[in-house]
């Protein structure tokens, strides 16, 4: 096993997308994932998303999609959208070396602080963040409306 | 009392600046608010944030500050990080005007769903956008680190 860690291109997107299905698929909503490849298209030619994919001799089996946003309180802000490993890869340090690179991508574009959400029964995801060092807040709730 | 909401210019962010801070009071984080009008002004001019603002002849009494953000799930996403009313212009109907403009752009630039997130203990908050046939999630939580 040879892995590597590198910035995403175009041509990436499909193999991003099936990871983020198989994450939907272990957060218990198979079917919550109705963007196409196409929206993932333009996401990455307007220059919303930025990705990290990690490979193994070529194949893509984890990713860490993020943007750049703005916290009114701390100003320039990363927000981790997505943080995937191949489930034949957890536990093999996959999710260490790409973490390793989105803080270093963040501090490259001078973000004051990175942010993310994570399931309160996903003990594992959780334990990984404790390890690093992250604050866990348990006091917000999510609010949606679709148009 | 004659209210009308407008786009930020450059020039009202030092009056969004101090909405922030007002808001930060009320969520108990008087001191929580590190970033400066310089911050605001690069996110800003960087276009990273966008701003509805509330005047009563003139004077910002209420802001939504908002951004485009990629949702892995659904596709092209606004998210809500800051919407403050004047404490003296509570329950006076300015929350619903900004409220209805913030729909309207968010639509207006093809956005699948607008996302935020509130306190748990923000009652009035909750109510507010439950009222709107908002989806409030509670499992989530929040993970950050500072660099």
């Amino acid at each position: 096993m040879k892995i590597s860690v590198r910035k995403a291109v175009r041509a990436d997107l499909q193999a991003v997308l099936d990871l983020v299905i198989e994450l939907a698929i272990y957060e218990k909503e198979p079917d919550a994932v109705t963007a196409t490849l196409a929206d993932y298209q333009l996401g990455f030619d307007e220059n919303r998303i930025q990705i990290l994919v990690a490979e193994d001799n070529g194949r893509i089996i984890g990713i860490a999609l993020y943007y750049l946003t703005f916290s009114t309180w701390k100003g320039k802000m990363m927000y981790l959208e997505d943080f995937v490993v191949n489930e034949a890869y957890r536990r093999t340090g996959v999710g260490e070396l790409i973490w390793h690179e989105l803080k270093e991508d963040c501090k490259r574009q001078n973000c004051i602080l990175l942010k993310w959400q994570v399931l309160d029964w996903n003990d594992p995801a959780v334990k990984f963040y404790e390890k690093h060092n992250a604050t866990i807040e348990k006091e917000w709730w999510n609010g949606k409306i679709y148009f």
